[in-house]
């Protein structure tokens, strides 16, 4: 089955973004291997506010890839993207049960945690930078019970970034 | 010189405690060397909760170790305490010209907070817990200046906690 994977790089503290929004601290490793990491996902999942996020950026949409946005607060979204509405359980697991690469979380917090409490996530891809921000926007919003993990790997990179991946213990 | 170390566990998404300030969720890796981890040091540093939570937890003091409380709105400490007033940066600068082993200190979020603003802290060990919370207590409260780090090394365990140690870049 196509796993449903959250990547993100996170603050020594627990921050996936500053205050203010900033990722100015997220410093791409040149070790990593970002290409060959993508050729792993053929769709994305965005919640309604980093579908905003990546929009106001004005970022393209990767090649290759189908972007949802799971919201069902939103009546329209740009033609790269296909809204998903309903009940977020279901539209995801019919996502999954089409052919295809693994489906990449875009963003954290809100989407993350639904995700979370629904079980739908697989695994957890961890970049953790050598920086503490003091404040900001958490990887996860409340969650309605924990998550317990399984540590996978582990990557050091020359940067002092340092990669974790886990399993998600399925509920 | 003496090395000022902050070392704790952290839950995956950045908590060191849970939102009722559970630590059920800390689990002590059978690998882990609590005691040859102690015996680096002869001083604990508490801010005023931490303090009065490991008072109110009823927890012995560590046998060898002077503990110190830094606090100006406490006016007595137990007998196995000894409370520094005043400037802090002064107060743990002249802890720190004593002769001795390496200082910890004991807690998170508001002591580690001032001192790592005050440049004080050497030395970060944080021991992540393949958990998340959803919420609870940060690693610190909010920071005047964001903090580099350097990474120094990465310890995996059984259990699949990993020790990560970095060194704090003095400003």
């Amino acid at each position: 089955m196509r796993k449903i994977v959250a990547g993100f790089a996170i603050s020594l503290d627990g921050y996936i973004e500053g205050p203010q929004g900033e990722y100015d601290w997220i410093i791409m490793d040149q070790e990593f291997d970002f290409t060959g990491h993508l050729k792993k996902f053929d769709t994305f999942l965005f919640g309604r506010k980093s579908y905003e996020k990546f929009r106001r950026a004005g970022n393209p949409s990767f090649p290759g890839i189908t972007n949802y946005v799971i919201s069902n607060s939103l009546d329209s979204v740009d033609k790269t993207f296909i809204l998903a509405k309903g009940d977020p359980k279901k539209t995801i697991e019919k996502i999954r049960e089409q052919k295809g690469k693994d489906i990449a979380v875009y963003g954290g917090a809100n989407l993350l945690s639904s995700l979370l409490d629904l079980d739908l996530i697989d695994e957890i891809q961890m970049t953790i930078i050598p920086v503490m921000l003091g404040s900001g926007k958490p990887m996860v919003a409340t969650l309605r019970k924990r998550a317990h993990l399984t540590l996978i790997e582990v990557k050091k990179f020359g940067s002092g970034a340092v990669q974790l991946i886990y399993q998600v213990k399925h509920k």
